[in-house]
């Protein structure tokens, strides 16, 4: 290994993946209290060094799960701008409760935010967390960003909407509901949400 | 104490408006790790024990002091929803930056929810904390949700709005960027959000 890191040997990719993968599969199972990187490091079949070495906290692992766990979700405008928000808006609910049942039973139906609202306190706690958490979203919404200012280009849109605006009404609008007030988060409230948004309410 | 028990006396609302007022300062003053309720009671010069028989955690009394400054916040139909809307999001955004600073110092120019993050999480973990937080935002939101009513019996707002996606557009977007994006917060964004949120963004 010393031998290794002398040749300047770049970080393995498909370690990282085979370890976030472990990490993301415990995360689920335990939820946030009961997860462990000296345990991720033994079902990844690494040394805890080299864990600790690229992610120094517990915090700092769950925020690289949830990061890759939501690269994976698609955003592609087809043309049909609710459509794609509806598709796009589904698939982080889907996420969301995923992460908030994360280490409950799965026929828990209380209202708890969970995970969700534990990644939020620790990127409130540590400064180097907040920073890895706002950079997540900033990488991730930029993506729907772009959607929308498509949508815009395509005359979809009005000419002068304001993407950002426009998705913190529509992502905040779900995270508002799943950390604050507990209030449903299902297709039809998506739906409800995304007409909502797009139409405006000014008589 | 023993014969006051002894007749039944209801519970002191002056008592208690002067513990809440104890703790907020404390609160403010410390932030949450730092905040103590045996502390509380030293200041409100009340027993321990009636702090504990009334707030059974710490978590309960940090929800009780938020409750009760959010329910300082005026909320009144004027005939011009845009200006009230503009008014009472900014009172809710001045209380989340004070809360945002608790026990930090008054200079700090970081993004941290601070505060706002630690009762999202409290709310999560404890399922009595989070029944409590709910029922505040749930007695909170009603009156803004009659306001929008009335903007929308007026004519002001379309007939078929519909009052609580609206809000959740509009209060989620303010949450969204303090707990999640890191965005900032001020009047200019308050303002893009209420005309983002009533004209709507479909052309």
């Amino acid at each position: 290994m010393g031998l290794a890191r002398g040749r300047g040997r770049p970080r393995s990719e498909a370690a990282d993946g085979r370890i976030l993968e472990a990490a993301l599969e415990l995360l689920l199972d335990r939820g946030y209290d009961r997860f462990s990187v000296d345990e991720v490091a033994v079902r990844a079949g690494v040394a805890k060094t080299t864990l600790y070495r690229r992610w120094p906290t517990k915090d700092h692992l769950i925020v690289a799960v949830v990061a890759r766990r939501q690269d994976a979700v698609p955003v592609e405008y087809s043309g049909d701008v609710r459509a794609d928000l509806n598709r796009y808006l589904g698939a982080i609910v889907a996420g969301l409760h995923q992460m908030r049942q994360a280490g409950r039973p799965t026929t828990a139906d209380d209202t708890s935010a969970g995970l969700v609202a534990e990644v939020a306190a620790a990127a409130a706690r540590h400064a180097d967390v907040g920073v890895a958490v706002r950079a997540m979203f900033h990488h991730r919404n930029a993506l729907v960003l772009t959607l929308l200012e498509r949508a815009r280009a395509s005359g979809e849109l009005h000419a002068d909407v304001e993407p950002e605006v426009l998705f913190d009404q529509l992502a905040g609008a779900l995270y508002y509901r799943l950390l604050i007030t507990g209030r449903p988060l299902d297709a039809a409230y998506i739906d409800r949400l995304v007409i909502s948004a797009l139409r405006g309410a000014s008589a």
